[in-house]
């Protein structure tokens, strides 16, 4: 998929959603917890009633991880149902991986071939050759770490380069965006900090950015939108927790739609108000 | 395990060799691949032939994962067998893991809890509340990196901050040394920047450092152990490919069992010349 793709199907279904299945086994309702893989059954569930409101859905590794062997078994059976009954969407490794050339490229091969998502989130701190095997697959992106939505960020992605001025997100921004291209890199850009994605507008007016942090982390979606949203969209909002754990009821799938279904209504508007709709 | 108990192993080893399991499929001996879990028959007998050697060895995640599912049982069961007949090795998940921290605190439970390792590789880029969900767990240990071997490495670790004087590796450690101590954290600095393990030195006298790059990547492992050294060895040093790889035939085992004598005799001249041992 390449942005324009993605921005037909932003418009398609109004709505720049991503879904994080976050779904961490301690946190799934009770009823779920005895049968067979009870993760993939609940993220299953949560896939069929928010579907209709979401672009794309973001697995975070470390929530199957976790679990080891059968943790990586229900990420599998996930990404394979999305893509049996869900083509059309974009589907984020949210793994933050990044090592050396040849590891990188093992990890581009697990998530882009054995598995088939479209994105991985990378960590830039190893510099161009730890990105660079994420990068050159047909129709697959690097999704880099600029901005995160984590209190800790500051201490270094804040660093001042003494040569330049440019703050380290800036800067990472400022050296990958060469090594690809709008339609094979995103950046990270954390929504608690809605200030700051102006700036990273300045440096990439064109890419798509992948916002995390609206919702369980307090970031603003409409102020979000008014300073990082450009003439193909360019946004991909995740929600992750204030979703999926809305409630734990037996309903907890309509309540998760109900979640996703407002952030979408709240997107459209802010789709045609910025007159691209 | 503590540092103090590492030191023992050491000492009693005459090795501060950590051996790199980066046992990707396409490169094992042809004759291993036709049997079941051909990974994990791979690393048993390498970890048969070089553990008299050894007192760590390091699992790369990214060769695992390349394989899905299988790639995490054949990591698992690795990981099982050592535990079971060689109790006493320090092991290392090399993951490069990092993300906020109810996610962070997900892979700790990961790789400490679910496999049983000792110690994870860290990114730092998202900063404190990304690592400090591995620092605590007792005796186990973040491996954070400082000044990777690679050579995309500088553009963003050697960033000089305005307000300090510090480069990024530099503000790395002197910020997260803070964050737990000599026995629980312990920093990846490349051994193909050997002039620059002086400057780290200075930074954390007392803690271990994991010193990838020696071998295949080019680093030298006396001009290392000149700089790295302290009064309690302070240093583990990797070989992957170099030992792993050296041969493909039936024989492979014993000749990677020869790679791994000759840096330990080399490792136990350096511990007499430095009078530790």
């Amino acid at each position: 998929m390449n942005s324009r793709e993605l921005f037909e199907k932003i418009k398609a279904k109004r709505s720049f959603l991503c879904v994080g299945l976050d779904s961490e086994f301690g946190k799934i309702p009770e009823f779920l917890k005895m049968g067979q893989n009870p993760v993939f059954e609940f993220n299953k569930r949560i896939i069929d009633t928010t579907a209709p409101y979401a672009v794309a859905y973001k697995l975070n590794t470390a929530f199957y991880e976790a679990y080891g062997v059968s943790g990586w078994v229900n990420l599998r059976m996930t990404v394979d149902y999305l893509r049996a009954s869900y083509p059309d969407m974009f589907l984020i490794a949210d793994a933050k991986r990044g090592d050396i050339g040849n590891t990188s490229k093992m990890y581009a091969k697990a998530f882009f071939d054995t598995i088939g998502f479209d994105a991985v989130t990378v960590a830039p701190y190893m510099g161009e050759d730890s990105i660079k095997p994420f990068i050159g697959y047909k129709d697959k992106w690097a999704i880099i770490l600029a901005l995160t939505s984590n209190q800790g960020a500051s201490t270094f992605q804040f660093t001042e380069d003494k040569y330049g001025g440019r703050m380290m997100f800036e800067k990472v921004i400022y050296h990958s965006k060469n090594w690809g291209n709008k339609d094979n890199i995103m950046y990270v850009v954390g929504a608690t900090k809605a200030d700051l994605i102006k700036d990273v507008r300045r440096l990439v007016p064109d890419h798509f950015l992948l916002i995390p942090g609206v919702g369980f982390q307090g970031g603003s979606l409409s102020e979000t939108a008014r300073v990082g949203m450009n003439y193909h969209c360019g946004l991909l909002v995740n929600s992750s927790r204030s979703i999926i754990f809305a409630d734990s009821s037996e309903n907890f799938a309509e309540i998760a739609a109900q979640k996703a279904q407002e952030l979408q209504q709240e997107m459209a508007e802010l789709l045609e108000d910025k007159g691209i709709m």
